[in-house]
């Protein structure tokens, strides 16, 4: 199983990619697509769907998970973080992958125990579980493993669950 | 030239479609894509997405003048909004089409001569401008058919003004 994690942004939107290796995962890559700010709105768009529909040809995930903020600093700022979701949706959903959305503070908790870890703290805990000898670069890149990850934990949750309730 | 307004929502996005004649506009077709309120928003992102994407591909407008407020009442709703947003600007970019934003109080003025209209004007000057019987319905589609009408008076102007400084 080959899972994509997306951190979604319209000037910076991150990716990682892992593989599940019965319960372990192993690092397979991650970056970001970036744009310049003095790109319009629409051209932005339409280059962070281009780029994560070609990432996502090329590396084939089984699955999406998608970091996505139920709420903003601003409703100026909302505006853009929707949009910025929507491309991520769109472009993994357009390839027929299932997507799993999770908020930033799930993905924390998931990832180092509890829901208000710094992004410093959410970093080195990917690199941890990861066993990789730096953190990916840039930030969202490691944020887009962080959701990857919280995916896997919680798939492997939900198989715990059935498999005792259902012995 | 064609023209295709979109209001997008993630619950009802309206388009109206109208032709150029001369100065004059000749209205095409108008619609809305409804969602379920019970399907989730990747659900309707995908739907939406697929139906704008198939009304363009039948009606081959020209460019499409798309519907954006800046603002909106919450952080939570501003969410969505961008989301619908998104969908519209690549759906018609994707398949090759210019984009134009207008906010909302923009396309109230250039339809009835000042910003604050209420929906009501704004169906009523809609169904005059084009010689309809009726307004459309829902509201979204005659929102839509605005927002086309406003980018039609865009151009108009902007060929006046090159006309007269290139005489």
């Amino acid at each position: 199983m080959r899972i994509i994690g997306i951190d979604p942004g319209t000037r910076c939107l991150g990716y990682g990619i892992i593989d599940t290796s019965g319960s372990e995962a192993v690092y397979v890559s991650a970056g970001a697509v970036t744009c310049s700010d003095k790109l319009p709105m629409t051209g932005r768009l339409v280059r962070l769907y281009a780029e994560l529909s070609r990432i996502i040809a090329e590396t084939r995930p089984d699955c999406a998970a998608v970091e996505t903020p139920f709420f903003s600093e601003n409703a100026r700022s909302a505006l853009a973080v929707g949009k910025a979701q929507a491309v991520a949706i769109l472009a993994a959903a357009n390839a027929g992958l299932p997507v799993f959305e999770y908020p930033p503070a799930k993905i924390k908790a998931h990832i180092s125990g509890f829901g208000a870890s710094d992004k410093d703290q959410v970093s080195r805990m990917v690199v941890l579980q990861l066993g990789l000898s730096q953190a990916p670069s840039p930030a969202d890149a490691s944020d887009a493993l962080a959701c990857a990850l919280c995916h896997l934990q919680e798939m492997q949750t939900s198989a715990v669950i059935n498999r005792n309730s259902n012995p």
